[in-house]
């Protein structure tokens, strides 16, 4: 059994998991149904299972083999809800040989209880480099 | 309501944060009033708020902007006092595009719970690499 | 005094810290008695304190200093039994300058809980990229 915070670290765990994993249903069902991916002025904010699907599948159809790598992660429970922080790295297979460093940002999450355990409410992506 | 060791979590999450934001008042904020941060023979020990404000505001006062990366994270908390083990990976814009890895070290910990909730006794940085 | 995930959480720190310490032997303790290393087709099945010793000791006899940086850490517990998912980047000292990213992957873990407190019963490493 895991206590909520735990379970949280879970949630963002299976985050960067399924999208190297190119499972993309396995991400969007990551948010709860109404739930919100909130990209900045590039990318706008897209709401709701469907369109999530159609969003990553889209986004990531020409990118390379990648790594998303997760740290500094804060987690804060209040009953119900949650809200998290954390710092991501992406690394691609590089076009020559070995890895690239892509792009590094910062999750800004609202988490929500369901009846199908902890998903994501609101999800604030923010690109900090380059 | 978060436990200790996610309170601690959340300590050095914000410990990363801050640093990557310029945050130099916020940094000092997260040691105890007699802090330290332990630099070893390059940078010797700072004490208190104080010096570690005008310490790490010259310290970052010409680089570039960067990501703190932290993770493999250990707390062990003892009541009041708590100890943690973590990595840094210090990734800085490059001078002509995108990015590199800067520096990798090891944060090694002492906590103190405060009356304004766990805060840093003493920090002890090592640098791994290069 | 740390709860179960918080246990298996520092055991995973610490598996990181020892290979990057070369600490060997501190490595392998870090199994179950007859815990076991599974590293696919390259590497096979290696099982048990002295096979382990023998093989950590091999396999870093020749590679540069280096960090393994790891985050994305899920862990579930489930009595005396627990599984856990983490991402690790392998950062080495580069021939020349600075640092290279080596391989990076992931660990699919079961612990045990033993009278020596967790360890890990069987450890399968992916590599991912590149």
């Amino acid at each position: 059994m895991q206590d909520d915070a735990e379970a949280i670290r879970g949630l963002m765990s299976a985050y960067g998991r399924v999208l190297d994993q190119r499972d993309y249903a396995g991400w969007a069902a990551l948010f709860a149904q109404d739930g919100e991916w909130v990209g900045g002025d590039v990318y706008g904010t897209i709401r709701g299972h469907a369109d999530l699907l159609a969003f990553v599948t889209r986004e990531f159809a020409a990118t390379p083999p990648c790594v998303h790598m997760l740290g500094n992660m804060a987690v804060d429970v209040e009953g119900d809800q949650a809200s998290g922080w954390s710092r991501w790295l992406l690394i691609e297979q590089a076009p020559e040989d070995g890895m690239r460093m892509a792009l590094a940002g910062s999750y800004d999450d609202r988490f929500v209880r369901t009846a199908h355990g902890w998903r994501i409410a609101r999800g604030v992506v923010a690109d900090d480099l380059p």
